[in-house]
């Protein structure tokens, strides 16, 4: 019996992305374990692999099995749903060529090798003209994609991690941040002045404590170790497969509490990739929705619920326990304090969660002007400052403390930053929506009960991968589309009781 | 200007060959970070990597490069040999159709899996029909590399490991072995038995602390950690790629004397990976001459040097440091007699120099018949059990003792056995050789100093890649092709002196 045009694509996708999935192996590699030797040769590898990716897209028997499936009609269910991402996959690839993306590739891998050691030695100049050389080769992946797309070249570069956002909405939301987002930082410093001083549990706390302390969190969560890990990286992320779901942190000896959190939020990550719908493994369909539906995983545990009374309650004797913490410092009480800590910073990745969206809106602004050649690489630096003084009313020291800090740009993300904001405001909309729907959630959470929250996500958001749009997703789960309502209830509750 | 057909094959086989370096990090996490829930996916990435190596070397284009290089004729220098590998390389892969390629590298990933619990469980049963499946996979892939390389179907498997290596002198090299081995072994247990009991060093040794000495004595071999390094994995290997080696190893807490010796044993095998020509990376004349070569280079450090009273006179002062050892156990003359202790035994990876080709030639006869469908795997156990009587004087009082033992013909690496002895002879004969050049080695190495003994391998063996046929290599390294009389002398010397 030969197989419909339909069942041609299903092989060819899994192909495609069994390749994707060894990509992911061999980026997390790189993170934790390759020495600093294998550079190179790995840069050429994943360009090898992404040079495959994309021959596999743009031959021309996808293009004539799509159109066949299409001209079959196979109704509007899954594989309709599967058959629209693969067209999306298979349009982005054929906007570029092969000799582009493997530039772009190494191009890539040597500036992120670069920008860590210009990082480390705040020389900005040490990897200015590779963010140059990347920007004009970005400049000519984006026009191409645009215009195959009709969309605007920034727009071209957002669409690969959020399938369907556009500036004008971004805009929009951004807008209405920066209107009430300074209003509410000022009350929450006011308010906050007025309490006794947050109190720091005191170290050292060595890393295999650190360690295990996580992992029985992760294990509380739900985060299952026959399918994935744990290990350290210079940046916390999440990587892997979802059938092996890599996840990192990084220890302080002087601080559990930042390692933690991160180890949660990555856990959010995690859960996310392992809920992905099991029928639809290696499809196009399987995969999760979007970075903005990523990052609201990742922040309703980190900031919806780790960080919350019912948590901590639970956590804190945990912690007091891994560590012999013992006195005030280790109090539920403090620790909640400590956890909803607000201060602006230069950092964004120690930033709370009222100032985290003028870090977003700066990064934005910047990358829109550098893509549009308005702001050239030799200029970022002092662009940033004043960006940084605007937003956030303080002036880095250093490019370490300003346009250093992030990996993003040197490693090839352009367009993604937004898609931490959009994840913080969907993730207050979907936990309240969870609230709603099973209202025994906080309570059960509060002894470390996370079923009930789980298979709410795994029904509304883990187990749909990419069967909807975001906007369908969202509309599914919370009845309505994203918007800002209540995101403001939580900041509201929590920082202006 | 437009590349010629040799420099576009270049381009092709780089490609080619940094997949497969891929595929080698890739193996290399499965046996070491790999959660057990990651394996299904990970077969399926292996796979999709074995079919586009596969594809590259079968496309039409790849053929018809090759011919029109051949008719350029580039003369007999580097890019010679390098276009006769890749003819060796395409030729192996034409043979075979895609399917096979996919369906054996999915058996193979199967068939591993289940015998890691078969062992642990002594449950031959349990990997039989998966042992069974393989082999009639195998022997259709053998059959038809045969019929095209015109040569036997067991020839066709050794081939690929031991490129040039023939049934026929092998049938000669082990007749001889078998003729000389068992007097060997009679006088050597005669003489040891009139000597005192060896003594065992007394542990507990804490697997941090003999992961240190192991890290000092491969930077002193010369082990470069900026371009690999070592982990814990079921059994030691020598992974990952030239500019970042992996080698792994298992402590044993009651004994740290096996795993040091793993250890420097897989440091032979990534200083030959290291110092393969940087000239030919990710060329086929740039890689390993065959498995017969780099087990000579494991076995040149591991058996010729570090067994030796030289280098045992150098590291015994490091040992009794690494663990606070003091007393008789800890004496060079002590420690020299137990890493030079001859005793049968059941387990390959532990037996001694002069009883270890027993094994090898055991598997060689067993796996010979059973490619040949003389031997059903169902009777695997009972003919194991046969060959072990036969040739060890031993009989196994289980499977995991026998015929589950070793991970290779369940891993589809069918005609590599051989290749260890081929090792141990060449190593004999290449440490001669560099002895004889450069008389000061031994006496180098019993201050440490390594730099002699690995530039005479970095010009002779390490340096050359596949420039050479594995007869070429050692007529230029030592004045003539492989043969016995080193061996012997070796043995001779260390046992029966």
């Amino acid at each position: 019996m030969s197989e419909t045009p339909y069942q041609q694509l299903e092989t060819r996708f899994r192909r495609l992305l069994s390749l994707r999935d060894a990509e992911a192996i061999l980026q997390w590699d790189m993170a934790t374990m390759m020495p600093g030797g294998g550079a190179r040769s790995r840069g050429d590898q994943l360009a090898v692999l992404k040079a495959v990716q994309h021959g596999i897209l743009t031959e021309p028997k996808t293009q004539s099995l799509l159109q066949a499936a299409l001209d079959n009609n196979i109704g509007d269910g899954p594989e309709a749903a599967n058959l629209r991402e693969m067209q999306r996959m298979w349009g982005r690839a054929t906007a570029l060529s092969e000799d582009l993306v493997v530039t772009l590739s190494k191009a890539r891998s040597a500036s992120e090798t670069i920008w860590r050691k210009a990082r480390a030695e705040d020389d900005f100049a040490l990897v200015m003209p590779h963010l140059e050389k990347y920007l004009s080769l970005l400049r000519q992946a984006a026009g191409s994609i645009a215009e195959k797309l009709n969309l605007s070249p920034y727009d071209a570069l957002l669409d690969e991690y959020e399938p369907g956002g556009r500036t004008r909405e971004i805009d929009c939301l951004f807008a209405e941040l920066q209107d009430f987002l300074p209003d509410y930082l000022s009350d929450a410093l006011a308010r906050q002045s007025g309490e006794p001083p947050v109190l720091k549990p005191k170290g050292p706390f060595v890393a295999d404590k650190q360690r295990a302390l996580g992992v029985r969190l992760m294990k509380i969560l739900g985060f299952d170790f026959e399918h994935g890990r744990i290990d350290e990286s210079l940046h916390p992320f999440c990587g892997g497969t979802p059938d092996d779901v890599r996840i990192t942190t990084r220890y302080d000896g002087a601080d559990f509490t930042q390692a933690l959190m991160a180890v949660l939020h990555e856990t959010g990550h995690a859960l996310y990739e392992r809920g992905l719908p099991k029928d639809w493994r290696g499809q196009p369909a399987g995969q999760a929705r979007s970075m903005g539906v990523h990052e609201s995983q990742s922040l309703l545990i980190e900031m919806q619920v780790c960080r919350s009374a019912e948590f901590l309650a639970y956590a804190t004797p945990l912690m007091a326990a891994a560590f012999n913490g013992a006195g005030p410092a280790w109090e539920t009480e403090n620790l909640l304090r400590l956890y909803t800590w607000v201060e602006p910073g230069l950092i964004r990745v120690d930033a709370d969660e009222i100032t985290y969206p003028a870090h977003v809106i700066l990064r934005y602004n910047l990358e829109k002007a550098m893509l549009a050649g308005e702001i050239k690489a030799a200029d970022l630096p002092a662009a940033w400052n004043e960006e940084s003084r605007r937003l956030l009313g303080l002036t880095p020291a250093n490019d370490r403390q300003g346009c250093l800090q992030d990996i993003h740009w040197f490693d090839g993300a352009w367009g993604y930053f937004p898609t931490y904001t959009l994840g913080a405001i969907m993730a207050a909309q979907l936990f309240e929506a969870a609230q709603n729907a099973v209202p025994g959630i906080p309570r059960a959470i509060s002894k470390g009960d996370f079923a009930p929250l789980m298979s709410w996500l795994r029904e509304n958001i883990h187990g749909q991968g990419s069967l909807l749009t975001s906007r369908q997703l969202l509309i599914r789960a919370t009845g309505r589309p994203l918007d800002m309502e209540a995101y403001k209830r939580h900041l509201q509750r929590r920082y202006l009781p």
